[in-house]
This record gives C-alpha cells, structure tokens and sequence, in this order.
C-alpha cells in the first residue's frame, strides 16, 4: 500500500452510505431471540455486480440461486437471513431459496433474476417459510436510505458475533466522491476458501462487472481467504459487490483507467478491514491474531506457511495464555507442506526477536508476556529464502470457543 | 481383519516381556515433579530394527543421531527423554543428542552406531545435560527384565499423558510362541505424519530388518498416520522397533513366510491400539471418536475425508457437547479437498441414520445425546461413490485441551 492511502474512512458510513443504496433489517423469527434475522439491500439502478462463493463441495441452496441471478453480473437487490443457512435441506432447501428470491423481487419492485440471496445459520434445517414471507414483506416497507437501514442491515446477518463489521471509505475518481462500503458477518467456521461466511459491499464507482469480477477475486485471495477462526470452511461463504454507477464519475473504471489502482487500493481497504474484524471477532476471541511470513520463494509458500501457523491450535491457544512458545510457531511453519530452509528462519512476536537463524534468541520473558496481553498480536516470520511475502489473520482459541460450540444448536 | 484373530492379548505385558529385553525408567530432573522422564531399553543381542520419522521440516537432534544408527537396520538399545523436546536446540541440540547417544552406549555396554535416541517436551530450550548424565548413568543399574521395567519406561516417555499407552499380544510363528509389545506417549501436538509423537515396539520374533521396515511403513499409514488430536504435526515423531530374533522359531520371517499375514495382523494390532490409546487420551480429551469413511473412489480420497472430520474444531466441539449436529460433519467431508457426490452421502452416528443420500433423516435426539454421551463415539459417513475405506481417530475439543495449552511452559 502507499505511504498516504488513497482514500478517507467516512464515520458513521455504512452498506447504503454509496448512492443508490437502500437497506433494511427487523426480526422475522427465525433467531430465536429477537434479534434482527432478515435484510435487504436494494439499489435503485441495475447495479453492475459479482460475487465469490465457498469452494465447500456441499453449497448450500442460496448459493445456487445467486449464481444464476448473477450470470448476466447485475443485480438490484440482495436478501439475507441468519439463524438457519438452507444448507444440505435438499430439495426442498433449493425450493426455499428460489421462493425467497421471487418473494423479494415482488416486494421490491424488481426481476427476479436480479436478486441474490445468502443464508447464514444452522445446516441441516428447513427454514420456516412462514417467518421468512412476513419478513420479506415487511421489509419492503422498511427499506430506507437513511443511515439507520444500514445499520439494521448489519444487525440482521449477524450469528454468533459479538460486533458488526462494517467500514465505509471514500475516495475521488475523475475527480468525483465515490463511496464504497461494505459489511459482513463472521464468528464460526471461519476458514473461507473463494469468499468469507457473508459479506456484502458496495459502491457508486461506475464500474464494469467484468473488471469488478476480477478485481474482486484478486483482492478476496489477500484478504477474506487469509483469515480463519477454526479451520472450517463453511457450506455457505459468499461476498457480493454491487456497484450503482451513481457517484457522477465521466468514465467508467477499468484497469486502463488513470484512478484504477486508487479505486483498487480503497476496495482492497474495505476487504481487509471486514477480513480482520471476523477475525478479531471469532468465536471465543480475546485478540486479533496477524502472521507476516516474509522472505519466501513464492508468494503460494508464503500464504501456506501463514495460514498453517494462524491455523495451529497449539500457536492459539499459547496466545491466549500469553505464553511466548515460539516452538508452536517454528512447529508450524515446519508443518505447511512447503519447502523451507530449517536453518535460515528468523522469529518476532511484535518487535520481539525470539529465534533468529532458526536458533533460539535469549529474549526478556516479561516483556514479551505484556506485548502478548495485549489486544492485537503479530507473528513475523522471515525465511530468508526470496522475496515473496503474505499476511494471515486469525484469533486465539479460548473457553469461550469451545463452550459456544459445544452447544450451539441447544 | 479376520474375525478370530491370529493373536492373544498378553495381560498385564510390557515392552519386555518379547524375550531379549531389558528396561528401566526413572527421575533425573529434566520434569519439574518427581516423575520418570529419563528411561531406557536394551536387547541382549542385535535387534533387527526399524522407524518412521515425523515430516515436519524442522526435526529434532534426535531424529538425526536415531537415523544414523538405524542406517544398517540394527539396535542394541534406545535411549528416550521426556520434558525436553531436544527440538529447534541449534548446534548445542545436536552435540547433546549424540552426547546421549554416547553416554547410554558405554552405561549399557554396546556400540554407540546400535542406539537409538528419543526426546519429547517443549520445544526451543537446551537439554540439561547434568541431569541426562545423571539419569543415563543410574539407569544402567535399574535395567531389568522384570515387569517393573517396562512399567517404569512407560512412565518415563510420558508429558501431558494421563494414562500409559502399551499392549502385548502373542501368536504362534513356526509353532513357536511370539510375542509384540508396544509403549507410546502422546496427547498433544499429535497430528502424525510417518509417525507418532514417540512409539517403541519389541518383538522376539525372527524377522529381517528390511521386511520390518517395509511392514511399519505399511502399518503406520493406517493407524498413527490416521489419528489426530490437534492437527499440529511435531517436530520429534518417532515410531522405533526392534525384532530380538530369540523367540525359537526356526525361519525368519518375511512376506513369504506361510505366518506373516498372522504377524501382521498382530503387528497391527498393537499399532491400531497404541494409536487409539494416544487419540483416547488427547489433551483434555473426554473420549475417543473414530470417523469411518467407506464407499469412496480411492483409499486416498477416504483418507482424506476421515481426517478432515477428525480433524474439524467445530466436530470435535460437538461431540464434546454431545450436540448431534451432523451439518458440521458434512461440512468438512465438502472441504477435504477430494472429489464427493454431493447427492449420495449417508452419515450415521454409532447406529442412528442422521443423513441419507445427503438429505436430513428424522431422529431421535433423545437417543443420539445418549450416543453421544458415551466414552467411544463412530461416525459413519458412506459415500457410494466406490469400494474404498479409510478409519481416522481422535477426540473431542474440551475446556481442559484450553487449560492444558494456555499455559504449557508456566
């Protein structure tokens, strides 16, 4: 990234903060408590669009019926529960998942192929339809452009986090603001392969869907897919761009386009931001975890190490202790099925050198224990075998991990 | 296996009652308490011998001084630590390792090439040779072929370990009474590829050091290759054995040999018990949980999916709460990485039908808490995409594994 970003965070901003964005959230019974459980997103012209989706063999319905939505890149609206994610209900599921798009195309004045849908919740569980048509009906009449449909929205895809996601960023294109937002949920099985759990952005850039396409599978690899919570990779993963076109820019953006690695670095921006507040809010989490692997032959072997070590159990759990076990973390390194020069790798927690050569480095156990308490941990690890380098963040692994997921459905 | 098997379980047998061995374990203040973590066994001739090694990159001295001797298929003697890995120890690690080697060589009267060096503990910390010295010099004087002696071994390889790992079997080659025992350790960062944490086997049975190896290598895939506790592969996994040749048989045994499908069969045993016994009693585990994958295309493809679901936080969560949540499971049998029908898989929990044909069956959850409530949990996932099996082993992720690894050095 450059020295002097490219772009400013717009407080308060949120998913409908981009013109031609209206947003709402409410409580349709689905949740168990009375928390918000549905959403939609609706943007007032075709917007050009993408999405990635979990690369989980078993793909939950919803997934099926946005890819069609989407095969033309455009939509106009999204619809969303948690609290149960059509995943493995089987005909019946697909059925439920075509229904609620037809549903929300009604509702809101649009074709239903122009309507994606995302669920989020328990596997294995028919959704109660009946919850989900009122919701769906009355979300129409709740849909606002005020800040508060925003936020309602990112109450309503929420499970078992703790906070919302959410960053808002602006920045100028042919000399015009353009906005880009977005919002996603996280929490458990959180390990994302093509795409996270749920996350849903958008912009008023004037942007084509097949540079959006692009540039969102890029910037998903560094970012959504470098996290993980527990290793899990969910049936449902899947982040959807919508871009209105409305911000008043001359040209549309494409990579020939003089602001295009402007426009790149804030969306890159909002993708890193949402990836290290799942993290950071993980099932159970008391910290962020960052893992830097530096030095490696090849930007693959950099990302293999990095999500080896985030994803060690034995590297979580010592962080949460804030014990400096630097063993766990050179174990791990050792472990990623790339190659790596056992005698040439150097170890920091923070600024903290502990191994250095791959031979331990006498270091100050009190000062690494209070940079270890603290609420944002990095691990760098530098192999001194090229030039390449990735970024992985994760969370430690606590009580409370274990005590939500043993019981989760009950 | 065949339904009467080819061997007897020998009660109350240790690692020496093969004839040819003796053993000894003690204290020598490498452990903070006062239990065994120096321990040692002879043979009384050269053993035919043999080992798999962890593939973690970054390997312990030990592993090195143990593949030299081992470079001719033959041992006298190996001598083990526990409480300090001897892992990531730098130049000083491998002085200290062949120190050992050394010193139990000239205590126990055989040729340093003929011993076979063990460690395990924390990782990254110098051994305290004092104590080593102390301890390889007295057990010279403690070493017996009483039963005391293996007794006293299989205390000493032992870290987080609650319970001691072994089994003795006997069967007849030639009309001759054989017999095989086995002592491992286990419990955390146990993820075994090649081997386990540390594994010792003996046997009096006459057998070539090369048929030995070739039938380890084969044994060890299906059971200490198949378990996991962590996912986190060790740095110092070991699995040795040692073939003393005094049983009386008359000819050596190899694959030609009309009794060595019996031996196998034996030899397996002890593998798949000392492999269960180590998944059984993980850190913090409250029970063993055993994932039989069948019907798949390839044995790899099997294999990969049973240790995707051993391997799931958010399955072994589950059946800690005995939370019959199958969606977790079918989940990670989508992320395993190998090709699935996403339309034909069944699941069962012990005897109860959960999934068929990938669609959610009614059942009793009354009944599968009591399943899930017990000490041994199966899950059964079909595939019916071929005539393949694999069975993978672990344990669920409790409180305890959390207490355990927040604070292992303090």
């Amino acid at each position: 990234m450059a020295a002097v970003p490219s772009y400013t965070v717009v407080e308060g901003g949120t998913i409908i903060t981009p013109r031609g964005f209206r947003a709402a959230g409410l409580h349709c019974g689905l949740k168990k408590t009375e928390r918000n459980d549905i959403g939609a997103i609706v943007c007032e012209v075709p917007a050009a669009a993408a999405a990635v989706y979990t690369t989980n063999i078993f793909q939950a319905a919803p997934l099926q019926t946005t890819r069609e939505s989407l095969h033309n890149g455009r939509l106009r609206a999204i619809i969303v529960n948690s609290g149960n994610a059509n995943a493995c209900t089987g005909k019946q599921g697909d059925a439920d998942a075509y229904e609620m798009r037809a549903l929300a195309a009604e509702s809101f004045g649009v074709e239903a192929e122009d309507v994606a849908v995302a669920s989020t919740g328990v596997i294995g569980e028919n959704l109660k339809m009946d919850c989900v048509r009122d919701g769906i009906a009355r979300l129409a009449g709740a849909l606002t452009d005020e800040t508060d449909g925003g936020e309602q929205f990112s109450q309503a895809i929420l499970t078992t986090d703790l906070v919302k996601k959410e960053l808002c960023v602006t920045l100028r294109i042919d000399g015009q603001p353009v906005t880009i937002a977005g919002a996603a949920k996280g929490s458990g099985m959180i390990h994302p392969n093509m795409a996270t759990m749920l996350a849903f952005m958008t912009t008023d850039a004037k942007v084509g869907s097949e540079a959006l396409r692009k540039l969102l599978k890029r910037t998903t690899d560094g970012t959504f897919n470098m996290i993980t919570v527990d290793g899990d990779t969910s049936t449902n993963d899947m982040l959807v761009v919508m871009a209105s076109g409305l911000s008043g820019q001359k040209t549309e953006l494409d990579e020939h386009h003089p602001d295009w690695a402007a426009f790149a670095e804030a969306f890159a921006a909002v993708c890193e931001h949402l990836a290290k507040s799942i993290a950071r809010d993980g099932e159970g989490a008391t910290k962020l975890v960052e893992v830097v692997v530096s030095g490696a032959e090849s930007s693959e072997s950099a990302r293999a190490i990095a999500k080896t070590v985030i994803g060690s159990s034995l590297v979580k759990t010592a962080v949460y202790g804030a014990d400096a076990n630097w063993g766990r973390i050179i174990a791990a390194v050792g472990r990623a099925g790339v190659p790596v020069n056992p005698h040439t790798v150097d170890i920091k927690l923070g600024d903290i050198d502990v191994l250095a050569s791959s031979q331990p480095v006498p270091f100050d156990e009190d000062l690494a224990l209070e940079y270890l308490k603290g609420d944002t941990v990095r691990i760098s690890v530098e192999l001194h075998m090229g030039e390449e380098q990735a970024t992985a963040w994760g969370c430690d692994l606590t009580y409370d991990y274990v005590r939500i997921n043993a019981a989760y459905r009950t």
